[in-house]
């Protein structure tokens, strides 16, 4: 039986190409490896798949027991496919925050504070001398730009631009004009449903002992959500109803501004008060800079949280 | 400010040499960092330090606030330098199963299921094509030779050998003939108390809700030990009390005949009867075969307490 690699659930561009980058350089390693995915893919992963023609990974929606797997670009058990806890876990490799990583045994973790797992998985194949294919390269270049939002989130460390620019030469595109291309193809809110806007590439966190949904959309003008404001508070309130969370937070970030509109619905509220210094009265605070969930949102509620 | 590295407290050969290893190696690529310890040097490492003439690192109990550090050998927060959780941590290079850990941000992480932190440590040298102190080898070929009881233990992988192979070259030592006089120097009970036998190379651990200490003593003859074995069983007591663990296990292992006495103190005894499938109404089991905390003690007391 292959070994699975499989990225978080509700993927994005990094979690499907690390995925399928790190399968490959498995397979090109003599190890039978192959990516899987465990949500749908977005519109702008489709953009980079069918741009680079290779297909999406198989989804597969539950672990089998004694599967062996392979974590890209998560380490959370929150945020791991179903069954991981009675799967076998072989290796993470990440570039987040730990969030309580427990295993039963040692494993190989390779995990380093960059912008994007896909810079990570492109190194590998540099550092084992193994050629990369094109439409490889294209996927993780893909990877780094959507993580990045084409360099300007301040996560993005010069380690992800040098491999940028090298899959870009491998991957005969020009940087600039693809990744804008690409990005443009997964903003907006196009036909979402409200609920599917508060979900958009939503991730599960605990806050101390509060328990969090972070949503993140990425749009080339904000009104195009926040136009939608009162539908998508409801159905942040049903998530939180139907799902057990303390409080749910959309970020709306402005790919040219380089802004986000945070929009929350739940309790603490004080806890964003306390995290980003404004007065939260309203439905949604206005962040100027802020485009990283990693960077500029998550620690920051988890040191406010610290502190509560 | 020099970064620190830093093994495990209580620490053994392989914190001790690792450390000193990567400290080392990040010092010849440039970087300021130094080796400490945050606990006393045990026999074992005193013959490896002496023999290779390297002075022991500097013993430093509790980090200053916002020191940088960079974490070998070890990840579980209660077995780390105090201090620890107002630093900075950088860095971890280990081999054991995860403990739980949990950073504000991203951080760079090499972990591998091999028999010694070491192992990973010379392979970084190797990758990074930096050449290695004479002295650093031996450091390094001790703190393999000391985890993996000159390769007897089952955590030995072929890469231990392979490393342990290679820096006995560069170090000028007989492997085996070095590797058995620093084991016999550092075995046995010598002058020390039943407290010190009772805590010798401990590690606390959770399994499931109890609070564990395990430790483990090398000898060349386990009747040193058991015939000292009330008086242990008190002083095992009296670290329950005090330190509020609900049980104690000491290793007593047997480096020529390849076995564990297993002496025990506290409750509940059934999660080690469970585990081993022994009958618990003695103060110690005999496990044949039995050498590694890490792989034939600490999974199977893990596993039973999931089940409990």
């Amino acid at each position: 039986m292959s070994i699975f690699v499989v990225g978080h659930k509700n993927p994005d561009t990094d979690s499907i190409c690390s995925a399928l980058g790190y399968a490959a350089l498995k397979q090109a390693m003599g190890e039978d490896a192959v990516a899987i995915r465990c949500g749908e893919v977005n519109k702008e992963t489709c953009y980079a798949l069918d741009y680079f023609k290779v297909e999406e990974p198989k989804l597969v929606e539950k672990l089998s027991e004694k599967q062996q797997v392979i974590q890209v670009d998560h380490n959370e058990a929150g945020q791991a496919i179903d069954g991981l806890d009675k799967a076998e876990l072989l290796e993470i490799i990440d570039h987040h925050r730990f969030g309580g990583l427990t295993t039963a045994a040692p494993l190989y973790v390779h995990t380093e504070p960059v912008g994007c797992t896909a810079t990570i998985v492109a190194n590998m194949f540099w550092d084992n001398d193994i050629k990369m294919p094109k439409e490889i390269a294209g996927l993780l270049l893909s990877a780094i730009l959507s993580d990045t939002v084409l360099y300007k989130s301040p996560t993005c460390t010069d380690m992800d631009k040098d491999a940028a620019e090298h899959l870009a030469d491998i991957a005969g595109v020009e940087l600039k004009e693809y990744g804008l291309a690409m990005l443009k193809a997964g903003a907006g809110v196009g036909d979402l449903t409200p609920l599917q806007i508060a979900k958009t590439d939503s991730k599960p966190f605990s806050f101390g002992s509060y328990k969090a949904l972070v949503s993140q959309i990425s749009v080339t003008d904000t009104s195009e959500v926040l136009d939608m404001k009162d539908d998508i508070l409801a159905a942040m309130k049903e998530i939180c109803d139907k799902e057990g969370f303390n409080i749910i937070m959309l970020m709306v970030t402005d790919i040219i501004d380089e802004a986000t509109d945070l929009v929350y619905y739940g309790e603490p509220k004080q806890l964003i008060a306390d995290a980003f210094g404004k007065d939260v009265s309203g439905d949604y605070i206005h962040l100027p800079g802020v485009m990283s969930r990693k960077k500029q949102i998550v620690p920051q509620l988890t040191e406010a949280a610290a502190k509560f």
